[in-house]
Parts: structure tokens; sequence; C-alpha cells
């Protein structure tokens, strides 16, 4: 049997050392970060693949296997670095080059422990130009190079595999400007996505992006990963929201389009070429994002439906009635509900049902807001879309209702060993895959549950069982990849490619598709130097 | 004295002969149209460069002189269109290949009669793998080909200079899809804009962009030129709303990244590329878009501010109280509403100020917003922000309100002749540089006036003369462009490249994205064949 790992104990525990963290880390995870490991720090080992290979992880003590030795990965034809390397990044960046073993562990290690790195330098430029001053240098020597934003990805993109560089943008954590009219902010690439946070919200702005692990990721590492989150429903993707970047080629090369322009079309937007890809094209070391202005009121409801049609008519109902307002739209289904009650002893706040569905609103006046969903769930109530619901407008009862979907995780990781699938599909066939995959299963799965942002078609499909099988697993895979495709969904929905899943990339990109990405990273990066061995499937 | 082309008949008269038009387009403005002659028909001759070399176009019996005779630029080494290709074409699409000289006046000819092509032969496609077969034809044999939409562009892009072949999306014109739960849109890129809104809005949703052109423009070439236009305060940019895109690269390889998905962060997001690079990389055969919910209620708001900070103010106030409503926020300066009562004889509805602010809301609740809007004025009334305001619920008072902002370039057409720019700028600085040219240029302009998208930092200013003068002109530009330069704004903040401003485009981007965009160029399109001398710098 495969140890099943538990992860009881905050992963924040585990996270890096202080020494190396510029911006403060508490060591015990905030109420955010909680909320975040109740509900999200699993679903980046989505692929039982992760598992597999995965000997122990249930001590904070042992040590991760390292990727290579736990991967077939072969490392590519790449410089050593040398002493008179270090020499030269020492007068680049002079204190700021860290060989120390001890401060290496942690940004060695990904947060969710399932892949290690064995880098033997850390840089920690301050500005552009040092960046650049390194990529020259590590072009011309061939040297390979691991950029690192707060290490929060999911799919091993953010860690070494060998003994790649890692280039941390930490010490770029420098607020540039913020338009107070027009809410756009610049800012380096290392800043806190808390911080920005904090700082926006003072001047009635938000983030347009907001992730459980904000505390500690980097705006420069949401970008080059295209974060989703929970704010995406209502905001949209990076892709709209970043308004510039500036970003350094693998030869040095400082490409400056870090414009705070809401319109701007005099060429190619060539920043949407780095948004999304992971720094294998370059290391954005600016960002400028457009903020949207703050909410003034916050309102839940959770309720109850008969059947998922029910539930995408109580989505479409919602968008009509809600619309503007709209800022979240989440379903479960009865298993989840009833794992949240078993093995949290959580409480059902409305009659059991087939189906829960949790919506948000954020609006600019709390009594129209209130009034709309009140509107709106008399309608749905009557027409007998949804047969029970609950609103809620004060921040604890939101909470408990918001805990309802985001400890589905946790719970989950309290019922056996668990098969991950964090998907995107047509909203129309969110839910046949789960049902699909009951009747597939039988009774060697104890739950087949699906939940997720139904609003962003955002499937999280999770598997139960006694224990990890190698038979159940093949039973899921290619299955579950195979029928993402037929419906032309994503295997990644949020959490990218990074090393875990290149090589299931071709599932939803076609190959002229995946041929185009090849040639953009050779126009790019020529040697291949920037995060080798992510992001693009290895080629055959 | 150069002839001031005051254009007092309707543009949509000049259009494409029918013949060619598969869809319906009527000889006479529509209402939107005629909304669309009056406020932005001009815009797109922004550059007085258009102007200088426009011997006569006042009349739409005159032709249009030939680009090639009117600009400075050489035709490329590519091949000229032969009996075989010919052959080749009708074997590949039987009937649709038009040769006719009359037949192909009309698309040789940009809507604003500035540049004129000399194309021998017009393609017609249904679908993307005829566009396929002829794009691999015409790569193999070295033929260069401009494709077109509903030619409706500003700035000269969609129609041949010298004899590239035509590659017309008209008769690619059907809805593919529509899931009516995401109100996600896939269609053929030759869709009318305002066919694609009548069938969404029939479903409850709407469009996420909306232009004066929407009754001749294709979702293909909106995209293609990432078309801004009226909404795009509200939904943001196609870079946001696109979620796929099927596209015919130079050699014909279909890249089908069409997918219908909110999220999918399975590598580098391909369409991207595409969304703005008018036609200059591929094809855009098919197009996937988010569309939004229909609002049920929008209301209109103008109102005088005593300088142009206060109008800064009350966008910030406007933002923070009408947050998820606000649909619109224009402005214009009191020389605008002197020319358009002077010259149109419209009447102002509030007292007389320094500034006018124009603000649309789009939200579910016809109550609520007009009382968020109530809430709104009295609050900026009492601050001072405005000195006087009006409010319109109805929709004849609607129009008349945005008929005051949309006659601008009417009333200004009516002043003499018109030096026009369409600049991006920081919010903040938006109006200085309207200032400064009435310091500037003195009492040699008639008027110096700034009006625009004020909430996407979108101006356009315009400077009235007696008559053109060479020498107004050379204290103009390169002032402008340097001077927004300078301010890191766009010296096209939505009307895009085309062939007219590809030389200025240096002014908005630096040498290292200059040299990327060439560089994306030639490896998507080595021969160069697709759209020539358009959107990228000639280089020297």
């Amino acid at each position: 049997m495969v140890p099943h790992w538990v992860p009881r104990w905050p992963v924040w525990f585990f996270l890096a050392s202080p020494r190396w963290r510029q911006t403060a880390c508490t060591l015990r995870p905030s109420v955010e970060q909680r909320r975040w490991l109740g509900s999200r720090w699993l679903a980046g080992v989505a692929s039982p693949l992760a598992y597999r290979g995965c000997s122990s992880a249930s001590s904070h003590t042992s040590k991760v296997t390292l990727t290579k030795d736990r991967y077939p990965v072969q490392r590519l034809p790449f410089s050593v670095v040398s002493e008179e390397d270090l020499a030269t990044f020492e007068r680049i960046i002079p204190g700021r080059v860290i060989t120390d073993p001890e401060e290496l562990e942690a940004p060695n290690v990904d947060w969710l422990r399932t892949v290690r790195g064995c880098s033997k330098v850390l840089l920690r430029p301050r500005t552009t130009e040092e960046v650049s001053c390194i990529l020259r240098h590590c072009h011309e020597r061939n040297l390979a190079v691991n950029p690192q934003g707060g290490n929060t990805g999911m799919v091993g993109g953010s860690v070494p595999i060998f003994d790649e560089i890692i280039l941390s943008t930490a010490l770029m954590n420098q607020v540039i400007s913020f338009y107070s009219v027009s809410g756009i902010l610049v800012c380096q690439a290392g800043c806190i996505l808390e911080e920005l946070s904090r700082y926006v919200e003072e001047r009635n702005f938000i983030m347009p992006l907001d992730l459980g692990a904000k505390g500690s990721c980097h705006i420069g590492g949401n970008v080059a990963t295209n974060a989703g989150g929970l704010r995406f429903l209502r905001y949209g993707s990076l892709h709209g929201t970043v308004l510039g970047l500036e970003v350094v080629l693998a030869d040095g090369t400082i490409l400056n389009c870090l414009t705070s322009l809401r319109k701007d079309n005099t060429g190619y937007d060539l920043k949407q070429l780095f948004i999304g890809s992971e720094g294998t094209l370059g290391v954005i070391t600016a960002v400028s994002i457009l903020c949207p202005p703050k909410p003034k009121a916050v309102n839940v409801a959770f309720l109850g439906c008969p059947g998922f049609a029910e539930v995408l008519q109580t989505f479409s109902t919602c968008k009509g009635m809600l619309g503007e307002i709209l800022s979240a739209f989440e379903f479960m289904d009865a298993e989840c509900m009833w794992l949240v009650r078993h093995h949290l002893h959580l409480t059902r706040p409305v009659q059991e049902s087939p189906f829960y569905v949790l919506i948000e609103t954020s609006g600019s006046s709390a009594g129209h807001d209130a009034e709309k969903l009140g509107n709106f769930l008399e309608h749905v109530l009557d027409s007998g879309l949804v047969t029970d619901g609950t609103l809620a407008t004060d921040e604890r009862k939101i909470k408990v209702l918001w805990g309802l979907r985001e400890r589905i995780t946790e719970a989950l990781s309290l019922d056996g060993y668990v098969y991950k699938y964090d998907i995107s599909l047509p909203v129309e066939q969110l839910y046949d895959i789960v049902t699909d995959l009951r009747i597939r299963l039988g009774p060697r799965a104890k739950h087949v549950v699906g939940y997720g942002h139904l609003g962003d078609g955002n499937l999280h499909l999770n598997v139960t069982a006694e224990a990890f099988s190698t038979s159940l697993l093949d039973t899921l895979e290619p299955h579950v990849y195979e029928w993402t495709a037929k419906q032309r969904g994503s295997v990644s929905a949020e959490h990218g490619v990074g090393f875990k899943k290149r090589n299931v990339v071709g599932y939803s990109k076609l190959p002229a598709a995946l041929q185009l990405m090849h040639q953009l990273k050779a126009l790019l990066d020529p040697k291949g130097i920037l995060n080798p061995y992510k992001t693009l499937p290895s080629q055959a």
C-alpha cells in the first residue's frame, strides 16, 4: 500500500525558511491561509502521478525525494555553475548570492512537498537591471535558470528539477506607482499579493484577483501562471486586467511594455505572450494591473437544488437577476455535503438536496444587493429551481456558508486516498463526468464527487478510495483526460502545467498549437535556459 | 490650399457594392450608423498625413488616389497572380473568385476613402479548410494576401496597398454554437457584429463589444484589430472576453484554439497573439467569445464640472458609488459644447461649465440604478464637484444627452479644417495636452478641444483651423506624438496601426518591443505574405 499522506499539519509550517524571505511570512497560518489550507492546498496534487512516487511525505522532518530520482527526466546539457559564475553574480548583486545548503533547502522544494530540485545557488536581485545582467551572463554561459516567486504553485513549476539557478523575485517588492483615479497599480514582480491588496484597499480599490495563497504568492508569479482564483468570475482573466509588463528575456534584453493604459493598439500585444507562460519565455520583473473599486457590500446565499439541470437554470437566472453584482457561483453535490457533515461535523444550512449552490454578490449598495438577492431567491424558490435556501449578510454567517464549500477538500482527505482532477469543461457538460465515473468505478470508489467554480466552468473532480490502487488509477487515467479532451475541455483549468502536467497538455492542445508553443520557446529562449523541463511537453 | 473634405453625405453611401456582400447592408445608414457617422466616422482620419495627399475626396463620384501613388511605399517582390493561380482558386472555391473590375472597386478602397489598392482578385471562402487551401497555395507561390472583414477600419489596414489578393470573410457568417447557460458564442469570423448582437440578445445576452460600425464590421475583424468601442469600460478588452480562436497561418496550417472555456491554463495562450495583430500573423476564421447578460436598465446623467480636477474626482466618486453598474464615463470641454451648440444648434441641458461629463449605467434593476445615480448626483452636487446635472431614464432623453457627446466630431467638421488625434494617456494627464496645445498654437488654431472616453483614458484631441496649413501641421507633429510618448501614452488608443500609423508606432513601442514584433512576424509569416505594409514599421 502506498502510504496515504493526510496532511493534518499546516503546510505553512513546511514553508520556506524565513531567513531567505525578505517579507514577513508567519510560520503559523493566518485565518486566510487556514481557509486556503482547508479548501485548496491539496488541489495541486491533482495528478495521482504525484503520489505514485511519493514514498513518504507524511512528516515535515522527512526529505522529499529528489525529482530527478522520482521521475523519468534527463538533465539537459546546461553548464554547471562554477566559482567564476558565482563571482560574477556576486559582482552583480553583492551579498545576495545564496549558496548555503540550509538556506537552499526550502526554495528547492515545492510547498506541496512533491517535487525537489538540487540547486546550489539562489540569486536575489532587487532591480530589473540586475535581472538583466544575471540572465545575460546565464545565457552566455548556458546556465539554466528557475525563476521563483512565492513558490506556491501547484504543478511543480516553481522549483528546479536539477541544479537550475534559482532566481528569486522576493526582493523586487516595491510599488512603483498607483493611479488613484484609474485604479492602475504598477509594481515590481515580487510584491506579495496580500500586501498589494492591503495597499490598494487603503485607497478604495481591490486587486482583481484573490487567492488563498495571497499571503505568500508574488504578483509576478500570479501573472506568469495566469492565476485564476476567487475573483475570476467577476473580474475575469489576467489577460484582461494586466495592462502592462516588464519582462527580461533569456538573453538579458529588457522588454519594457509597462504601460498604464487601458487602450493601446500600437501593434502586437506582446505582454500577452508572458501571461501564463510560467517563466519559460521571460522573467516578469514588473506588472501594471487594473484594480476595480472596492465593493461596499458582500452577501452570500446557500441554496439546495433538485438536480444539475436546475443548478444550471439557477445559474442562468442568477446571471440575469443579479448580473453585475454576482461575484461567485459555486456548486457542490450531495456527496460533498455528506463528507463535510460526516468528517467535519458541519451543519447543513438547508434541507437535504442532490445539489447545493453558493452565490456571492459584491456591490456598491448593501440594501440594493440584499433586495436583488431576496427577489432572486423568491423567484427560484417559486419556480422550483431551488427547494430551500438561506441568505447571509453578516460576516460571520457568510464565513460559515463559505466554509461548507471551502472545506470539501479537507473532508475528502479524511475519507481515504483521494484522486484529484482540476478540469475545465463547457458548463453544460460539467457534471457528466462525475455521473460517468460513478458507473465506471462502481463499488471500487468510496465516493465520486463533483464541486467547484461552476461560474467559471471549473470542476474539481475527486474520487476517494480506501487506499491507493494502481488498477483504480488506470481506470481513471487516461480516461478522465480523454473524456475532458472529447468535450474540448482543459486538463488544467487554473493550476497550469509546470513540471507535473507537461505531458498531458496534449489532451487540451492540438499538435499545431503544441508546435507553435515550441516555436515560440525557440524564438524567445533559443538555448532553453528559462525554467527548463516545464510547461512544454517533452519532445520524443 | 489643400481642399477641406467636409463629408456631409453618409459615408455608407460610398460603401461596398451590395453585389459582393452576402449579408444585407443597407445603402442608407441605420439609426446606429448615423449615430456612428455623427461621432466616430472621422476619428480614423486621425493623422493629418491622410489629408496631406488627399487631393479630393469630397464627392463620391471622384476616385480615391491609389495608395501607391500617394504614399512613399515600394511594392515588395511578391508574385503576380497568374491565370494558373486563378484556376487553382476556382478549384478551391468554385464560383467565388471575383475578378470583375467593377466588383473589385469597393473592396479596394477603405470606407473613409483615404487609401486605395489595385487588387485584381477577391476570394470568398466559406470554410476554414478553403482558407487553408488558399493560403497554402499563396504561400507556395509567394502571393501577398489582404484579409478583409467588413472593411470598416480607420487606419487603412483592411484594403490592399498594391495588388494583394483580397481574402474576404463575408461568406464565413455562420454561428457555430451558443451556450445558453454560460453565454459563450462560437461563430465564424465573417459574422456581422450587429447580427451577432441580435442573435445573443434574443437569448438574453449582449455582445461584450459594441461599435458604431456594427452594421458592417465582422467579428473576425473586430478581434484582429482588437476593437474597443462603447462597452470597453464595462466589459474590458477582447483579450479578456475572447475565449478561443481558430486561425489559419500563412502557410495554410489551421491553428485550432477554439475552446469555449473560461479557464484553460494548458500552456501558452496562443490566441492572444492574433488579437490586435491586424491579419499580419494569421487569418482568424472563427471566434469563441463570452457574452455578458443583457442589462435590464440603462440610465444616463449629464453633468457640468468646474474644472478637470473635478472631472477626475467625479470619476473616482462615480466608480465608488456606482461601481458595478457604471457602463460609460465620457467627458467634453466647454469648447466642444460651444461647437455643438453653434454648429448643430443643440441645447445645453445644464448650466455653462468648463467641463461636462456623461455617465451611463447599465444594470439589472431600473429602480436600484436610478436610486444609485440619484444618490451619486446629490453627493457630487453637494460637494461641489459638479455644479449642475440632469438625469435621464427614458430612451428619448438618453439619446438627446448622448447626442451632445456623439455629435462633437460632426460639429468639428463644420468648424473648419480638423487635425485629429486618438490617443491614450494616463487619465490624470489626459487633458494637459489640450491646455499645452492652446498655448502652443495660440490664434493659429480656431479651437483646440478635448473629449473622449475618460473612463478608458482615451482622448480625442482635435484642432480646428480655417484651412489646412503645413506649418500648423509641423507645429502639431511630431509634437503630439512626442508628448504622448513622454507620458508613456499610446499614439493609437483603439484604431490600431494598419497602413497609416505604422511609422508612428515607435512613439509608443520601445525598440526591443518593435524587434520582437518583427521576430514574431518572421516566425509566423516568414515570407511576409499576410497583410504586407501594415502594422509593423517599415524597416529602414
